[in-house]
């Protein structure tokens, strides 16, 4: 799933160039790094990424060979992951008839690749045996609060677990109650399932969504099929997967990782991707720093020079500056919203 | 005077459009402000403007009919203010015979030109009547520890009063006692006085830079202008008119001025040049404030968005962007002076 705005990466992510054309390790852009961690266990060419169809140029572009073009699923209208994971899923029905299918999103990093490639492996091998909802839970390293959280417990003689529920996000007592106590690992929004299973559920479970991607079912492969997908996809409900499907399907397990995950998710989250110098600053670009502390700076076409500061995030994008506290990073939704607000596209 | 380089406006002044050109107040750049803030009691046929050689033809584009060609003069090196003001009293002398000659930066503020235009007329009087190296003091607002004073006591009768001292910029309790106890203005570096007398100063306590002047003084009018004034200027003596006359001459007077008077040398400073809004802030060009307090934020070509950050300079130059604390603002020459280090010249 490559589809997201981005806009808390923004000055950097902006409408013409979101979040997952960014390369923020230094190495590649997120969209490639996440294609190319599932190759250890997936074969290239049953790699597919859904989209905005405004980004498919750009994405087959940036991807550099890696994606068939029709395995580049282009989305007319963004409308949350439960159509945009039983698009990809009917796709794979008609593609392959079934198949075990993993849902990534492409903004997430992941540290260890082995023991990743192991856990993945095993969850692929879980949904094969048990026909279940799969999903993989993280061993929380800190009480979180920026993630939900999945209660679980174990399978005796299972390498799985039984999901028993998902909760939000916690406050901080509750968090780290739910550290204190065990049983609970963070949600990644990772998914292994059979395609024909999903596609069950949400027959059972989101009706109106179903019926949506019977009808873009039956057009695929025919010549109405743009036209179908052009016209129903938009009306198909918004709704997540978490909510719609995972919060109330039966018998869900999880495979625990352990692999250096991280949800690279704004600005305040970078140690994630990139390791801070001795004085905890994240300096990427042209910058310059004099007794700068602590600090995320990122430099683009200019110098940015930051002096005598600390806990700042200081980034240059093609069209604006931003200047705010680390600690506030989640307020660049504000300034996003207020520039819309006033019409300011040209900087969004 | 508008030689400078004028690195504490750094990123926006560079070595190729420094201080003097810039447009901070949002209504016209530093040195057509000083031009045209003379005119009110200096024919302005009369004005003469020295700077860098480099500088001479944006000077004579961005002052926009102002200066006559010939009434630019232009410095081969920087050589301090003696050499400066020495070589336009050697001009004027030649072009004038004699004449009473002011002298002022082109990076300064005036508030209240009525009362400016009244002090100028009355030290251009005096400096006919007393034929003295006449200063203009102003009366101090708060205890500066930025700007140097002039010790001066009353002279019975006389609208003009006598230097006693000038004295180095003070600490903060030497700052508060001069305040307290009067006696004390601040040291504006304006100066009104006949170009003949000025040059018998230079003559009598600055003979090494006097001789250098006197070559320059000859040749001038002369086919070999040019050539003596490239070869013979880069030797002048460094030395400022501050520390080699004003302090050693006998008799100096001073006019107290008291007209919104400041010296636009910094970030921290620019209160004089732009109303902050209600939360502190000055911003200029395209920026977008959120619970920002006391912050200046200069957006040039892109837009500068400063949220929940409060005693900021952000800048935006043509090549580098530039945060740090406002009390701080001095610091801006120690990101010079590393750049300069790194060879990092298209920065600058």
């Amino acid at each position: 799933m490559a589809g997201g705005g981005g806009a808390r990466f923004w000055p950097l992510s902006t409408r013409e160039e979101p979040k997952q054309f960014l390369n923020l390790s230094g190495r590649d852009i997120l969209v490639n790094e996440t294609v190319d961690r599932q190759r250890t266990f997936i074969d290239p060419q049953d790699i597919f990424v859904v989209t905005n169809r405004t980004q498919v140029p750009m994405l087959l572009e940036r991807t550099e060979g890696r994606l068939q073009r029709d395995h580049v699923l282009a989305e007319p209208a963004a409308r949350n992951t439960a159509a945009c994971i039983g698009y990809a899923a009917m796709e794979i029905v008609k593609k392959y008839e079934d198949g075990v299918m993993c849902v990534f999103a492409a903004d997430h990093h992941i540290r260890d690749q082995a023991e990743y490639t192991r856990v993945m492996r095993l969850a692929v091998r879980t949904a094969e045996e048990t026909d279940a909802l799969v999903t993989i839970g993280i061993r929380p390293d800190f009480p979180s609060t920026g993630y939900g959280y999945i209660k679980n417990s174990p399978v005796p003689g299972k390498p799985y677990r039984a999901v028993e529920e998902f909760v939000e996000k916690p406050d901080a007592d509750t968090a780290r109650a739910y550290l204190d106590g065990g049983g609970y690992a963070w949600n990644s929004g990772m998914f292994v399932w059979r395609a024909s299973t999903i596609l069950r559920y949400f027959r059972e479970l989101l009706p109106d969504v179903f019926s949506c991607l019977e009808k873009i079912g039956n057009a695929m492969g025919t010549p109405e099929e743009a036209e179908v997908i052009r016209e129903v996809y938009p009306s198909i409900p918004k709704i997540s997967v978490d909510y719609g499907i995972m919060e109330r399907a039966r018998g869900v397990l999880m495979l625990e990782g352990d692999f250096g995950w991280s949800d690279v998710g704004s600005w305040d989250t970078l140690e994630a991707v990139r390791t801070p110098d001795g004085r905890g600053n994240i300096a990427f670009g042209d910058t310059l720093l004099l007794d700068a502390e602590n600090c995320v700076v990122y430099g683009g076409q200019k110098l940015v020079a930051a002096v005598g500061v600390r806990d700042l995030v200081v980034v240059e994008g093609k069209g604006a500056i931003l200047v705010m506290p680390r600690a506030e990073a989640q307020r660049v939704k504000q300034v996003v919203e207020a520039l819309e607000r006033d019409g300011r596209t040209d900087r969004l």
